[in-house]
């Protein structure tokens, strides 16, 4: 195993390094061109020069911005080149107050979100004051600008920076993108989200009480789908209305769905760019969005977002590790064998399984357990576990230590056909916004050095 | 759709209807013979005459134990019939102390684990005392006896009382068979459990960091699997201990894991002896065990367990709905699409889609989301969804209501041949144990009727 691992690292390194130096080339011998130079996070406002300085691993400088009052909410950054462990730094940061602009839902191209005019990013504010969103709304006008959002966001990148360049230079256009469905009904906090677009409140059976009209053939798939009072139903008077209750969507929900689209679209558009152009390695994406006096995180990957209250701590994500998400992995590994080729298996074991236990009792435990119990050892047990190794060494069929995050659509176990994407969901968990107000410190880490301490609570 | 719940209803009645008076008969037409008769609780001591009046649904009778020092630890217990919505009362109540006494590893028949010897049962104690357990245990002796532990349980059945009655008589003896394992590693708190069982430290290499002796042939697959320092191997130096490390694994988990595959062995042997018995119907299962100091708790449905500590609620377990696991319902249905025949859509819409809604935009949500988003009406979203309503009337499959529990192999969609079982988890999530001392309330309730209040904490 350690051959292999070792093998593994060498080739996770060499990409790397065959792209090192200020302008990345992406993987050895692809003649693809870049998607986006190599840089350091453009609020940085770092020169050619400074950027190459910023990756010496000796001095390993700490990056923070030139100017405090640079960014909206007198928002605080501070970064440092990793210990040798890349040539350059993979990790990206963005922050940004974007502007959705209503545009008809049916438009939101996934391909190209950062050409589309729709989308206005406004970098710095002109006064660089750290202003709160009421006074940014007021200052641009709802009607004219659309729907406003103070955007941040954190990519820990690995294998190669490029997936994370591209995370953060296009993840907010496909929030914003999202989000422009959905802008005339979040700005109408009055009424709630229809349940059908363009539908006329009368016209909906569901909310009157009314009965739909009968399909003309009845097949039994069809009377399950609830044509009641239909022609052959033994049912001829109006149905109570609550086998017609509608659930009732709230706007927050829109944006939690707008949110977690935006990571599926961003994902996709990182595999299909990749036809074009070299976008290497993959990244975690931790992004908080500040709109219409809410906060909310969307989380893909182990890095973490809190807001420390006085002296509380308020967890707004949970880490994604082979560890945390053991269960899924090995529900998905059990469900679909063939992800995890003939080499893997599903179980877990405290450790590797020898072949002359092949027939003794050993401690095991599948994705329907959290405890563990003894079984009898089979010639399927000698195969590598699909989640192997404790705490920081845990990783995913030997190649990965992380379970979400955007990109990494080529990797594959080392010297094999066994992909890790599957298993590697782009999907973020959103938490449930809070209302946020002064006194506030929300804090995003890509790197976390201790556990939370303090009084911690999940009340929001 | 009414109609067809209605004949749904009808036929989850009818089995019941048919099955009932004081001795249930099973499902209607069947001829095989009960598992074990239809039965209140047995610590209640019910005559025959008194099992028939506790389910009068007009007087509904409170049925407490008629000497409150029957049970242990001054266990208390009320029931009532349900209001109409079955003939017997199909939930079932089980109290006891249960000695598992130790035995070799290999012998644990799945089958019969109520006839054991080695699983001994005391329905009450002889001086009918509230006694702790540490009480017990010295009076047991720990040689001579094994094992003790205490236990409670709850099974809340539907469409008949079969498997509710099972579960209430054998559960325990899977959960002591279980344990009968690993009693001689529970008792010896001062080493950890071994990996491989009968093994001798000094020959585990991998906690002496020696070298696995390689195997004849290594190929490629038998590379992954870790044999270092094999021929081929470029790597002859021995491998630092950090590859070899091994999984500490705690005497709690054992337990834990002793509980989760004592609930798939019973769910297991009720859809074996469903061959030559009659045993009608599922049930959820909630058990609580005090084991060496220590509270667990395993539940499969949506029944509930909490701590009372002076004036702070811990729950000690989350209740499994349709709404709380519509995630891994819709993940099961999108991965394994022929369980839910041509008739369901693992999507979730706010109301049911009606055909002239094909091609408008209407509000989605699929297993990776928590917000809801707007998407394009297609044929296949008229398929009936496979979580429908909301609260308790939310149903899987428009069938059931609970989404964990033992028994309903038979259990199908009506007038169709898609199976609810796989949806149906007889998985019980346990919760890590908490230290049980005095003052602790311990409660345990199949039906609730309001939120936990209170001050309510997760720290265990």
């Amino acid at each position: 195993m350690l051959t292999r691992v070792k093998s593994a690292v060498a080739g996770f390194m060499g990409g790397i390094m065959a792209g090192g130096g200020s302008g990345e080339r992406g993987n050895a011998g692809s003649e693809l061109p870049l998607k986006f130079p190599y840089t350091r996070p453009q609020f940085l406002g770092l020169s050619s020069d400074e950027i190459e300085c910023s990756a010496d691993h000796i001095a390993r400088p700490i990056l923070i911005l030139k100017e405090t009052r640079r960014l909206p909410w007198a928002t605080g950054y501070a970064e440092v080149i990793n210990a040798g462990k890349s040539a350059l730094n993979e990790d990206q940061a963005c922050c940004e107050v974007v502007v959705a602009r209503r545009r008809p839902m049916s438009y939101c191209p996934p391909s190209t979100p950062s050409k589309t005019p729709t989308a206005k990013r406004r970098n710095s504010l002109p006064n660089g004051e750290g202003l709160g969103l009421r006074m940014e709304y007021g200052k641009l006008g709802e009607e004219s600008e659309g729907l406003v959002f103070h955007y941040w966001a954190l990519f820990d990148g690995h294998a190669g920076s490029g997936a994370a360049v591209v995370a953060s230079r296009l993840l907010q256009h496909h929030i914003a993108c999202q989000l422009q469905a959905v802008i005339e009904i979040l700005r109408n906090m009055s009424s709630p989200p229809p349940t059908v677009l363009g539908e006329e409140p009368d016209n909906n059976p569901y909310l009157q009480g009314n009965i739909p009209v009968p399909h003309r053939a009845l097949t039994r798939a069809a009377s399950l789908r609830g044509a009641a009072g239909a022609p052959g139903s033994p049912c001829s008077t109006p149905p109570p209305p609550r086998f017609f209750t509608e659930k009732k969507i709230l706007h927050e929900s829109l944006v939690i769905g707008a949110i977690e689209n935006a990571f599926k679209e961003m994902d996709a558009q990182i595999e299909r760019e990749k036809q074009g152009y070299s976008i290497t390695g993959g990244c975690t994406a931790l992004t908080v969005l500040y709109l219409l006096g809410k906060l909310y995180v969307g989380n893909a990957g182990d890095s973490r977002a809190i807001i420390i209250r006085s002296d509380e701590i308020i967890p707004m994500s949970t880490e994604f590790t082979p560890e945390s998400e053991r269960q899924r992995l090995q529900f998905l590994g059990f469900m679909q064998p063939h992800l995890l080729g003939n080499e893997f298996t599903h179980l877990e074991f405290p450790r590797r399984v020898q072949r002359k236990e092949v027939g003794k009792r050993m401690l095991y435990r599948d994705f329907t357990m959290n405890g563990w119990a003894y079984k009898t050892v089979e010639d399927e047990d000698l195969k590598f576990p699909l989640i192997y190794g404790e705490g920081k060494k845990a990783r995913v069929l030997a190649t990965i230590g992380v379970t979400r995050g955007l990109g990494d659509h080529d990797l594959k176990v080392h010297d094999s056909n066994i992909y890790i994407k599957p298993f590697l969901s782009c999907c973020p968990e959103t938490t449930a916004p809070v209302c946020c107000a002064n006194g506030y410190l929300v804090a995003i880490e890509a790197k976390k050095q201790r556990p939370i301490t303090g009084k911690s609570t999940q009340s929001r």
